[in-house]
C-alpha cells in the first residue's frame, strides 16, 4: 500500500549526521520485529512501494528487505515521533520472520535468568 | 523490578561510536511508546532500578525518565536484538504518557492523508 506523505510531513523528519533515521518495524499484532535505518531516499521508496526498504550501514547500499530472503515487510501505516527523528512502521511480515536467524523477531534474546525466553 | 543480566548478556550489547545504543520502550499492551538512547551506565541503572533511565544526547546527561514529569516507565522485561545493537524494553507507563506533549506515545503523527490519526 502506497502512503501519500505530504511535503510538510516529509520535511518534519530529521536525519542524523550520516543522513539516517532509525526505523522500527512492528507487526500488526504488536510484536516489535526489528529496528534498522533509512535515509531520505529509502524512506521515500518505502512509502511509495509500501514495503520496508532500509539503508544498510554495513554494506552502504539500499536494502530492499526480503529481496534475497523472501522475508518482505508490507507496510500498513507509518508514523514519525514528536522530535521527527524516529520512524515507526506497522507491517505485515511475510516469509519466515523478520530476523536473519529465521526468528520472527530480532528481539528474541532476553536479559535475565530466563534468557532463552522469547518475547 | 530489577533484572539480573549476566555478564555475557551485557557483553553482547554493542554501543556505537558515541557509546550509545537505541532503546525502544513498548507498553505491555503492545503500543510502541518512544525510542531514546542509553549508554552502558544508564543501561546498568535501568536493569538495576527497574525503571527506564536514558542518556540525553541534547543535554549530555543521565535522563531518569519521569523524575521531572512524573511520567516514569517501570521495566517488566528487557531484550537485545540479534546484532546486539538495539534494545527493547516492555514497560508500564506511569503518569500522563511517554511523550513530553502529554500524548501516550511519541508516535502520534502518521504519514499520509489521515495525518492526525493516532496509532
Amino acid at each position: 500500500m502506497s502512503i501519500a506523505a505530504t511535503p510538510e510531513q516529509l520535511a518534519g523528519v530529521r536525519f542524523d549526521d550520516d543522513g539516517l533515521v532509525p526505523a522500527i518495524a512492528q507487526d500488526l499484532d504488536g510484536t516489535v520485529l526489528m529496528m534498522a535505518w533509512m535515509n531520505a531516499e529509502t524512506l521515500r521508496m518505502t512509502l511509495d512501494e509500501g514495503r520496508m526498504i532500509y539503508w544498510s550501514r554495513s554494506r552502504q547500499e539500499v536494502w530492499r528487505k526480503g529481496d534475497t530472503s523472501g522475508d518482505t515487510q508490507e507496510v500498513r501505516a507509518a508514523y514519525y515521533d514528536c522530535d521527527g527523528d524516529v520512524l515507526l512502521f506497522t507491517v505485515v511480515q511475510h516469509g519466515r520472520g523478520a530476523c536473519h536467524t529465521g526468528d520472527r523477531t530480532c528481539f528474541s534474546r532476553r536479559f535475565g535468568d530466563d534468557a532463552a525466553a522469547a518475547q
